[in-house]
């Protein structure tokens, strides 16, 4: 085992910024070792309506797999995977994550099970949610929103109470220590007993994260972090912050002394969670919230006349869409120092009893 | 166009580094936007003699370029080719780079003719000679070593006379404006006409690189940088040589800022050259050696009982080679601080007339 050595499996795009393509920068940057199997290669996201490029089969992941098991180079200290579209594909990780923890105990996997979300439903095919399901014991933290919070559990979320039933469903049935619920839609009076409302103070929209730990006895030791929702206008941004999260997460192995963050960590109220899995997700929406700003400033900047950035894309004809996805890709490279040292304004609190 | 776009196209191993898998690290930390397109993707590089994965064709990278042209993806301001071993696939690459020329007449275009070395011959399909010839008149820069310049150039390097032959002929009938010959072995003689032997003061073996930027009449305007020659054992490190002086060249268009060295273009004395490309390659240079003297601890410190990293591989059973192929990777991640900071021990010099 190398403790540097990180494995992405993901989508590659050769332009713009989703999956690997998205992922790659920050990891290399915060100092790991990371290596990458690409199980797309497309022209650029999917979300242009136009694309060229390939899905690769199960048979060539196979084949990249059991070249790196017979050439010893399956020795990595953590993984991270994402959208996997094919039930073959997934299954065929799901194996190389079961060889890779038996290699080594303490891995560190990060499962973001792309599947849906509130709005549009499921986006994959209806097969790999059982392959999802089998898989999450093998995950030190999952990253799910609500939406595939709920299919993997075959529950709804509708109050504090019943996201609580979920969590607690993850953690005992599917033994997963870490739960990420990077976005949840709460009633107005169960977000009131967080001491917070379903807008910021400033009256911006929020978006409203959840995360809980397995106690011992697999009751969930929940917490939150609210921060401003700045438009839903991008591609990528799950890809970044799951990759980020991992980068940051200190818990389990050593971490490179570029993923160390310098002094936030020093809770400010008692009301503060100062888990691990908190800190690392509160340093991801930190850099993320820079990455989004700068984004939304490009295309404020670079419009052409006649094209409204900000517009339902929906709307579009398809070669106005393609301006407008143009001026949406993250601006993740341009972010360099906001990735390594990221202003933390939202900091993860306790959820109470 | 977009300043900071940068279009690599090469090959991707999954573990370890070379092609783009060496490439992406220092272009991106340099602050280049850069989009890469797999020409293969491989378990890892082929020195270690077993390898799964597949090579895209010239439909697959076709269809990716078609896609990236009809949405508007095609506004690059650099780019890199290295390794491209079918001649369908390079014919597929020079469209592309004339359209590109095309689409910004200011695109810095540094082309890798990669075919082989000295030591082992041609290790491409040698239709891919003519195809590289006639893609020279498209490049800002090339870096072939001896035996590239020289099956370019069908000629013979075998003086500091002979190699000015050859670089008159890449400026004069191939139109390339700046020549980087990355290693290239000399007589006695003609080094001390350099006011240097063929090693270095401390008596270890130098290398010697030999560039060259054409004057208006055509002529080669020569300078060279002779640097520690750290052993022949490492892969990958042409092309991280290659994406080192791209990223670090400051002739054409404007760079990030991050690629911009402080301080070091002060000549220390005349008979130093100043060349923008110059610089560009001592500071490539620099960075390349801190990455190998680390890799070089590496191996002394990780090898296992039995194992020699340093003998000659092809003495080695397969399992033995491979242990020792691990060894080598280039630390290139690790070597972060050295890729934006390197420090210049050796400065380009002009060659005396």
């Amino acid at each position: 085992m190398l403790a540097d050595k990180l494995l992405s499996i993901q989508s590659h795009v050769a332009s713009g910024h989703v999956g690997n393509s998205a992922a790659a920068f920050p990891l290399l940057l915060l100092g790991w070792d990371a290596e990458f199997v690409n199980t797309v290669q497309f022209s650029n996201h999917t979300g242009y309506a136009r694309w060229g490029g390939i899905r690769f089969d199960a048979t060539h992941l196979e084949d990249i797999f059991s070249n790196m098991r017979r050439n010893g180079l399956l020795r990595h200290a953590r993984m991270l995977t994402g959208y996997t579209p094919s039930p073959e594909a997934l299954t065929c990780v799901k194996e190389l994550v079961t060889e890779l923890r038996k290699n080594n105990p303490e891995l560190v996997y990060l499962l973001d099970p792309v599947m849906g979300d509130m709005g549009r439903g499921m986006y994959v095919n209806p097969d790999v949610l059982p392959i999802y399901r089998s898989m999450l014991p093998l995950a030190t933290v999952i990253c799910p929103n609500q939406f595939e919070a709920q299919v993997l559990t075959d529950m709804e979320i509708t109050s504090l109470e019943s996201l609580r039933s979920v969590l607690r469903k993850l953690h005992k049935d599917h033994q997963v220590e870490n739960v990420v619920v990077t976005s949840v839609a709460l009633p107005d009076a169960d977000v009131a007993h967080l001491g917070i409302s379903n807008t910021l103070p400033n009256g911006e929209p929020a978006m409203l994260l959840v995360g809980s730990r397995a106690r011992p006895d697999n009751e969930p030791e929940m917490w939150y972090l609210q921060f401003p929702e700045l438009g839903n206008y991008f591609v990528g941004v799950g890809d970044t912050f799951a990759a980020l999260t991992l980068a940051r997460f200190t818990e389990g192995t050593q971490i490179p002394d570029a993923a160390h963050a310098c002094g936030e960590q020093v809770p400010e109220s008692p009301s503060e969670c100062t888990l691990p899995i908190a800190w690392a997700v509160a340093l991801a929406v930190a850099s993320l919230q820079a990455i989004l700003h700068r984004t939304l400033d490009f295309m404020k900047t670079h419009a052409e006349p006649g094209i409204d950035p900000f517009g339902d894309s929906n709307d579009l004809d398809i070669e106005d869409n393609v301006k407008v996805m143009r001026l949406r890709e993250l601006r993740i490279v341009q972010s360099a120092n906001d990735i390594l040292h990221p202003t933390v304004r939202y900091r993860p609190q306790w959820v109470p009893n």
